[in-house]
């Protein structure tokens, strides 16, 4: 059981951009960075439901397809399911509309919502007002052996990564300068000083970067 | 004739280290960010002066190689030659001592010093006080027709790209999280949004990315 983490940055750190709106989530910057993401067979299917086979299948996707492998829970901050901008609106079901892409339980910290909101396909989401340390408990018991993803945003994975609490942390990075938004790294000095690290580039300029424990003790 | 520039950065974007001294003037992080260009052959030849064919030789010693093929001549800021640390003391010589590995002009941005200083194996140290397009124009002459380099450090490299001056951009990437010092991408959004880029993993795990104008007008 491992937790791990994966992120789209900019070559300079960015994870998310700025002006972040209702209606643009993510920010102007959104798909200048997640652009190869999003370009793969595997998130067109996941994510957009597309089941014609469309999409690049090179290392980019080979990525994409390890992304959802494996993980039995996810813990996400409460700005990643919306409630920054739709702090009070108990009918809010996250920016994944009907169908979110994940088909197992996740945590949203917050203290803004309680309770529990069920989907068919295995999506659950629990809104809980937990430390970092006790979010990843009740993550691991409903993970049942699985790894366990913290999805985001990038001030949610600093807080993981700064108490010592991730065990593999995957950046696509995208050879492009932001030079705004939540920086991933500030604060974070030598977070992956006893970690492995193994790089590649994808066909899309993308830099993969892995860092992981060698071993869990 | 272009203008040319190659740093050593951590992941997080730091291309030197807080805590320089006069007796350590890269600062105790040194090391750990050029490593890997430290010990390819080219460098040890070049700037140790060892013959002995010793160093490693893949991906990493070809751009070490292409770091002084064609330059004819270098602008540097003041503390690169280390003004900042010795600003009174005329008999000061650089970092390098007697033997500097440039064999080219280079100028060096300063208000602090006149004068030239030369050497017999073809380098020789112009201390300037001139804008950094001036400072190009100078150097663009003493080249003669030859690359000009914008060596560092990475605030005189940052005002050049902020003016749009630099045509080639290579970083030496370390898969390492420094998270101080003096961050080469603070201000410049979309320096090399017009750019080519290529990306390149060598075995020591640096990440080699090269950003280039297609053609310069």
């Amino acid at each position: 059981m491992r937790v791990r983490v994966d992120l789209n940055i900019s070559l300079d750190g960015f994870a998310t951009s700025e002006g972040s709106t209702p209606e643009s989530p993510m920010g102007p910057d959104w798909e200048r960075l997640t652009g190869a993401y999003v370009a793969t067979r595997t998130f067109r299917r996941r994510v957009f439901g597309d089941e014609s086979g469309a999409g690049t299948v090179g290392v980019d996707d080979a990525y994409a397809a390890r992304y959802f492998e494996g993980i039995g829970a996810e813990v996400m901050g409460a700005g990643m399911f919306g409630l920054h901008h739709f702090p009070d609106d108990p009918e809010w079901r996250g920016w994944w509309g009907d169908a979110p892409p994940f088909h197992y339980p996740v945590i949203v910290l917050t203290h803004r919502r309680t309770g529990d909101l069920d989907f068919s396909d295995g999506t659950s989401f629990h809104f809980r007002d937990l430390s970092a340390r006790d979010a990843l408990d009740v993550a691991r018991d409903l993970a049942k052996g699985a790894d366990v993803r913290v999805g985001g945003g990038p001030s949610t994975v600093r807080q993981f990564l700064r108490e010592g609490l991730v065990d593999s942390l995957h950046v696509a990075i995208a050879p492009i300068i932001l030079g705004r938004g939540v920086n991933l790294w500030s604060g974070l000095r030598d977070v992956t000083r006893d970690f492995t690290v193994h790089s590649e580039v994808a066909e899309s300029g993308t830099v993969h970067v892995t860092w992981s424990r060698d071993s869990i003790l």
